[in-house]
């Protein structure tokens, strides 16, 4: 079965960092924001290694954790052999372990860390993310010096890092139940319509996660995608209607929450780390929803395979919360 | 604590395939060659994804397993965004979470399967990995057409896949503990001298595991580390005994049992096929060792940091076997 039940899982604290335009849009709660890309650093991937070094080092000061009290590190994030989580793991005296599921790697994160703990084989383990535009736009596109134009079903790279650490003491923030997803391939070869190769394996991992689990939809106070974005959402919306008959009510998608209209973004955002700050910044943030299904969504090509015409596999992640108070 | 032991974790089978050097080469006991790199496939990375379902196909048939028996599916490559292995699973309709040490991917696999079964979050787990020896070189180097001249201490990226079946009921090989590995970075910047990157991290987690289980390094039968290759088993071996004060004597390094010294493959195999091909092949087979301890090694570079300068981290997670019967 694809989905499990976790014992004594809780997310208790997070710290977010976020870039230029992501300050400027629609979020409100992260920890930092950082004003010019480089962020001191000489290169981009560089600036996306201190992102992540920051967040972590802020969330072991916040409470007052040596890092010899962290069990598990996971990282993972877009940048080749996600070097970028590699290297910046060596910042730490933490075991680690690389993950990969494209932007749906945080959740994936999340999955293991709750196993982890869930089977008393770690107490406390720190899940991390990033991602940086301009990294992201060089290195499976153009560098954005090149003016390329955009298709209006391209998504756009947040630039931010996030780290959670989760723990088996308790908190407001209980991680009950994951579902891991398949990965799923329907010929779609545009690596410029994300949303559309990752709304098949979101709908299918949100279906089998309600069959699993013997739940109806409206279980869920709000069930939150990311990063499907404005194309992918709506794709995602119809065909669970039409293949699955699902209603999505109370539904929200982290790629449509972070720019506002008027910044040019496309179909909105994606990069590992836009659904996590969406998360924190607009939903556990609000205490609105007690029972809140999250499922990250990634999309797994590279650019040797994409330039090859395969067609480009999706996967998706889900996680359950409860906001116990 | 970074080491763990495991309740209920056994390896039930494994199937192999190997490249056309290594079947000229010291192995014996793989289950299938190919002939040609191209595999009947139209490209290297598309002949690397077929090696992977290959394996995975007949590990299925082999054990009369319908895929909807198999809990979860980890696998993990060189490959960009490790698409090799995410292209694969979509050929799967099993729960699949990518991997990325490097080298180390392939224990990474077993770690997280381990914890998971013995965590009672998965019963049935297929770990797989790959790697391929061109489209390595043409990744992270240059394509083999042009002729590039070696250094002595580079390694030669083996050609091959495995795919492993751990379970939850007892077979003759117990997977008895694991210990995750940290991350790191000595300062050595030549992508071409990966033994020197990995080799600090080798030790850094013999030492760990030993210190966290209280086991002295004459428990084991036998140490078996992959890929380090010539150059690396030789600092790995210096380093333990100096800093660490441990003298190896039952110890293997996978990276220097694939190629015959006339097949010029300068400090010997690399890859994260290696190692588990090693480890099924001339180790496991015998039944000459009752307690093994694998310490897979990984470099975390990629192309990008590599250019930047930046010291290469290297990592290394171990996983302590038991032969039965």
């Amino acid at each position: 079965m694809a989905s499990k039940k976790f014992n004594n899982v809780y997310i208790k604290d997070n710290v977010s960092i976020v870039g230029p335009l992501e300050k400027e849009g629609l979020l409100d709660n992260y920890d930092f924001a950082i004003d010019d890309y480089y962020y001191g650093e000489k290169t981009f991937e560089q600036a996306e290694i201190k992102m992540q070094r920051v967040v972590i080092d802020n969330l072991l000061n916040f409470n007052k954790l040596d890092e010899k009290k962290i069990d598990l590190l996971l990282g993972g994030d877009l940048i080749n052999q996600i070097s970028v989580s590699g290297y910046n793991a060596s910042s730490f005296k933490i075991p680690f372990l690389g993950v990969y599921s494209a932007c749906a790697s945080y959740v994936e994160g999340l999955l293991i860390a709750s196993s982890f703990i869930s089977g008393k084989c770690a107490k406390r383990v720190i899940v991390t993310t990033s991602s940086h535009n301009l990294n992201a736009e060089r290195q499976f596109r153009y560098p954005v010096e090149y003016g390329a134009i955009k298709k209006g079903t391209s998504t756009f790279t947040t630039t931010g890092a996030v780290a959670t650490l989760l723990t088996n003491e308790e908190t407001n923030i209980k991680v009950e139940a994951g579902t891991i997803g398949k990965v799923i391939e329907m010929g779609v070869k545009d690596a410029n319509n994300m949303g559309a190769v990752m709304a098949p394996a979101a709908a299918d991992t949100l279906y089998t996660h309600l069959t699993d689990m013997k739940r109806n939809i409206n279980y869920y106070d709000l069930v939150l995608t990311g990063d499907l974005g404005e194309v992918g959402k709506n794709i995602f919306i119809d065909y669970l209607n039409q293949v699955y008959d699902i209603n999505l009510k109370k539904y929200m998608d982290g790629g449509c929450e972070i720019y506002a209209k008027n910044q040019d973004t496309y179909a909105g955002a994606s990069g590992p780390v836009a659904m996590p700050l969406v998360l924190f910044d607009k939903v556990l943030s609000t205490k609105k929803y007690k029972k809140i299904l999250v499922i990250a969504t990634g999309s797994l090509q590279s650019v040797q395979l994409a330039n090859q015409k395969l067609g480009i596999p999706g996967i998706a992640h889900a996680i359950s919360l409860e906001v116990l108070k």
